[in-house]
């Protein structure tokens, strides 16, 4: 392979004479050999809009000459169509607070940026990636601009997902209105509850949680762009925020604003605590619900199977019929990973110093795996389960039949004692109260004129 | 000791004749010995304020007799007056989803009752714990309802001291604000700020999560009164909610809401997780707060020694002038209560089962012991640190002037080249940038004109 | 009141002229107003023991005259033997690294040392706080030496109940062996199972975590004693760690060491973390087993209800024959805190700086909870939940028969697909396999013949 | 593409032709697209190593023939060398327990083994996935005992670096020896150590967590291979257990044994959560030191700046000479991974059910990224930043002549009174205690004779 030589303050280093990445790039990637993986896709397209809007804003103050802004948006603008995005090599936990992710697309911009002038990559004296493209930045105002636009990528594919879990938990609340069956309180026969009452409190839950995620947005949208290094703005224009605020809304379609307070800006990071939190509350939700799924189609005979969820694939080889709960499993599992990176993030943010919080990587990266599994896992909770949950109203029928909740209803004719007293010999025989007071003359009400009276 | 006999489900328990508290109370704490704490007085007044106003909605709907009603009211206000709080003898974490504080609650309330009207404590052919007190309700609208008048309760107390807090750094901003010094990042030398400019960052986050605290407000003011035992009312009368509502309200001089969707509203308790979280954001911040005060106030003299606190107790007997810092180290131990209680809260809202979360009181127990480390070091923070702090001045000069950063001044005038280099031997000899700069009869600016140029 | 004057570095205090306690104590109770709690006497004993062990061997190296140690002996047995404990007042969770608790004890001791010795309290000339009963130790070798002597004190509590546990486990495997029962994967009707080999899994995970708290123990006998302030043994006399280790091994009857190496002894808490992950892993498998307990009991009509636990309280006042599972929700919280709490110690742990970790405070209070309601809910769960379970053999039967797993023994006879084709006709129509098969003159083997089978 | 049709209990799929995966595993692709991440190399080599043993083991059993066994063990053999591993197409989180993992490694060896007889693909009459591959197994001892292997070769992988990581400190102890400094209780100034023993207190706690490491081993030596569905050994030959071992051990030559009690062995997983917390142990006590390095190499001019870490890249485009600390950073965001996995993996641990774990895929996806990130995290901390870090001797010297701990050498001589007054005057005035008491012709003790008194 040819090389191009490339220098840090470090010493030299053999750069594939076509790779668009440079030194510093490569450097982080000797650094921080961790995770093996590669930046977030929609992380790397926030980058270069941040990159676009800062060159857009630079030339308007008369600070970078046509031809170079030209340049710069190109490469961007292709960056932001997803080309390039091999040449991101930096692992997302890194050291540095993000310099070598904002080197790496400084590099990336910079190399396609010479070569659509005409130069040679590795000639900075066409395109400089520090002088140039990094120009009245830092990485401390420009990673975490970019990581704001990343998660604003990211709220809507989950709010989607969300809002079509919210219309199907209400297709199925609809659906189910009229089945009567047993509700239960601490896994103990209760009362009785309608199976669409129990799917609508899911939907409920499910449609507060979506608004959580709606009002949380706003968190994501006061970035600290303009601050550059601590906060002060030292080395950008003075004007360099109000300038490239328009910009940047315009290219990302968002909503964007500068933060009051640019040294806050700058050394908390706290809003994706609260981001993250959100996701937990989701997760917490979901949990809950998959749990019920799980319980509420247990069985299928000898559990309480009074729903039956699709089956997914084979349960087992040995056991013709048996059906597993493998959606809201793997639900689960996503929620246990949200919460548990819930703490990660927690922990990260906490440690910020001064003026500076040098975790942010670790925080996008698993804010970046939250997001996923849980935008992933409801997804396929929606298609692979709850979209295809049916009543087993037979079962809904006996379980209530058999349940104690009868000596209740018993009680309003024949008195407390009585009724307590046709309990126990239905708790002791196994007998439904029903059988036991048809034995001895007394009437009982219809399950029909139960659910008549369940508002 | 005299005793009476009280019987339940289970059999018969020897109460001591003169206790409030019956046989449900004695039983629990006798299945319950686990923190031997008591329950928190909010908590219990809360309990009663329900009662009452679940007593004066039942007389007006015609289900309780004046008489009962204006013994169960008064009973109710005399523990709401801060009576009787010794007869509440359950553990706060109990199984039974509250059940054991709702009969405690009922059971003091019932022989105070019985009291006021000339009865015998024990009688209960005067009034009911059950079908009297009770009436209508279900622990499991009664306990969530409590505790979200207990949070309540407990939000203004927090709001106050972080207005406090956000006062105090807003003074100390105003205060620092022309003490110009070394802004560092990644604990290393960067660039100047001032003093100022960084207690107003602690002003702005804190006045950010002082908003977090005022929006979470709404999340506790849905409340599901009336659903009973799983929130489809039954047992009580179909008015209930709404009868019992503005008495609530102007019991407690709140603004709730009957929740949507009671069945939802008594099987999900993901709110106080949401409430939990904003406690944690606090906390979070507060933890970086405290440990920029100990990095900032660190030496004195061979740490950075940039700020003095105030000196609240011997730091040392054998070592004169040692001065810890205390109080940043107790609030930092605050907020890890909080991050950790949080996991517990978390954990025990996933693991609500079907219409109810029996692990309510775990999370009751755990919000209320965040609040009150939070409140109670937010307290501290602010008497005997915070409000103390004095700025270092000379120490903010000779750290400014001694680090590297005059390199970047340098560079204005010499060039990025020339001014490397004198890093380069700053670094290598230890001796200021100005002093060889000046040695070689280049000019440097003065930290004066720095400052005038710091926005 | 009447007052005696002291005096810190701060200033003067006024304090009752009765108290044991003096300036330090007061001054610390004052600056950390946190969690209105006690110190737990376990560890106010384990600090006497320090001081006792240290007077002995200073007066053994010649450095504490014979009646200054007689009478600080004296005063250290009587807290000891429980005396004074009330004069303890500051609060657990306090800033400076323990130096208040030290503090606390340092002054309690010397005042009843001195009136021992017929003096004054607070006439320090008779015995001093810091030169006679802190000599030669700090509060960096002191407080972590008593949190190692108190965390010694509660293994042995939890060991004993975790043995109960085991026990009463290994009685009801055997109780069980020949109820054959249907065993469930995913929630889903499995393949058959005795409930006793499901009791003997529980006593398995018991033993298993018994042997790890037994194995943890030695973490916590590596002691700093003699180390001081930063494990160099500054102010101590060089012999002073070996000197003091046979007193205090004798006065503790444990088997304790100095740890190789005093430095790192002093400034990693590490160990606390490896304890309170035992604790942890006890926990997370006795929230495993409550939750069985409570599957297994659950219904008792219209649930699994193959289990009869006792009922301990009152379930429902309005349903009959109500039981609900309250010891095994209690466990599960108790579980849930220990899980938080494990949260907490490796934050604080994590947060150590340089030659101390300043947040053992924190770690030693949560710690102790952590093990409080462990052992406290595991005491209730055997006395009142394991111990009275009784098997309900009726709906073990009807459970396994009404389950699928009869078409595998089916498949064995007419085959596999045959047998799918019955288990697909029983999921359908909710018959039995067996009322299926003997419907079509196909023979099924008995319960009888399949328990002989399993092993 | 050409497709060969596969039907299971859910319906036909087409499969490319080619493939080596079948119906289940492409199921499962459907079903959980959850990380778009793959299976881990060494889990997909644990799952052919114990199909291997387990076909030679039934082949012993007299149950598969020569024919069939060879072919299966020549296809595991060609997994286990790292073929086909992309064939693996299952996400590593999904629901059923891994049965999809377990059904992905029977499906590439039979098509494989079918291969290798000189059959086609999908054609399962020469051989059959479940008949023959997973005969006398389940999911559920299969997956587990693979899990455990997968982590019996990570752990030395971790080992590894930890020892040189230990060897590296104590070589940093030695060659810190001689160098006296400051030492710090609360970031305050305290007494003098040497570099040497901070060093070797690094030393220390990686030697404590790297025997910590050795112990847990045994926890992943126990599996239940034979256990089957639940433990009871359903389906599989009565000496399979005993059978499979020895080929097993001598397969991976790990010394594994089986379980004493299988029905325990299947349903319970905290041995990963006890393993978990090893590596979250480690985990703490590296971000510990990380945060140590950070500081102590913090300025490097305005800070304690006492060491220097080898500059690894650029610090910053505008500032000449600085130098961050990104190694130690990475170091502890791999720290914070670990320790927010923790949590997963014990929520996952309490989460089971009855006779099994349905989420012990999240544990072992979340283990094996918490080792990974360790063993990368440390492996680049010790060759990028620990071996290469050089003492400032001079800022040393400086840090501790400037300290108050003057006062306490001086103390011994003049009293502590006037050196109280002299501490009090160096604070006030930022003059060192040498100066001043020179000022007052007062001989202070050199540096060098201080450290002679060091032990």
């Amino acid at each position: 392979m040819m090389y191009r030589m490339e220098k840090d303050s470090v010493g030299e280093l053999e750069i594939p004479v076509d790779s668009y990445y440079g030194v510093h790039s490569l450097r982080a990637k000797i650094n921080f050999p961790i995770t093996t993986q590669q930046l977030d896709p929609d992380f790397i397209v926030s980058l270069a809009q941040v990159k676009k809007a800062t060159a857009l804003a630079n030339h308007k103050l008369g600070l970078l000459p046509e031809e170079k802004t030209k340049a710069i948006v190109q490469a961007s603008d292709e960056i932001i169509a997803g080309q390039f995005h091999d040449s991101f090599i930096v692992d997302p936990i890194q050291g540095g607070a993000g310099t070598s992710s904002n080197m790496n697309v400084n590099e990336v911009i910079t190399n396609r940026a010479i070569e659509i002038l005409g130069g040679v990559k590795g000639d900075f004296s066409v395109i400089h990636p520090n002088d140039d493209v990094n120009k009245g930045q830092s990485t401390n105002d420009v990673y975490p601009t970019a990581g704001k636009l990343t998660m604003l990528k990211k709220i809507p594919l989950l709010e989607d997902e969300l809002e079509r879990l919210m219309d199907i938990f209400e297709v199925k609340a609809e659906e189910f209105k009229d089945i009567l069956k047993l509700g239960r309180t601490q896994l103990s026969d209760a009362v009785p509850i309608t199976l669409g009452q129990e799917f609508h409190a899911y939907y409920s839950v499910t449609k507060r949680n979506l608004r959580r995620l709606k009002d949380v947005r706003k968190e994501m949208e006061a970035i600290n762009l303009g601050g550059t290094a601590i906060g002060t703005g030292i080395t950008a224009h003075p004007d360099l925020s109000a300038t490239v605020l328009p910009f940047l809304n315009m290219i990302t379609d968002e909503n964007l604003d500068i933060t009051d307070d640019l040294v806050d800006g700058t050394q908390n990071i706290e809003q994706y605590v609260v981001l993250s939190d959100v996701l937990k509350s989701i997760a917490i939700s979901l949990s809950k619900i998959s749990n019920d799924i799980r319980l509420l189609s247990s069985g299928p005979n000898s559990g309480i199977g009074e729903i039956r969820i699709p089956a997914r694939q084979n349960g087992s080889s040995i056991m013709p019929g048996k059906i597993n709960p493998v959606i809201p499993e793997v639900m689960t599992q996503c929620s246990f990973v949200v919460m548990g990176n819930n703490a990660i993030i927690g922990a990260a943010a906490e440690a910020g110093q001064l003026e500076l919080n040098a975790f942010e990587p670790v925080v996008f990266y698993k804010l970046i795996e939250s997001f996923q599994v849980l935008t992933n896992g409801i997804g396929t909770f929606i298609d692979h389960c709850i979209a295809g949950i049916e009543a087993n109203e037979e079962k809904c029928f006996d379980n209530l039949e058999r349940s104690t909740y009868l000596a209740t209803v018993l009680s309003e004719t024949v008195g407390y004692t009585k009724a307590a007293e046709i309990a126990k010999i239905s708790l002791e025989t196994g007998r439904t109260i029903r059988e036991i007071a048809e034995s001895e003359g007394i009437e009982v009400k219809s399950q029909e004129s139960v659910r008549a009276s369940i508002r």
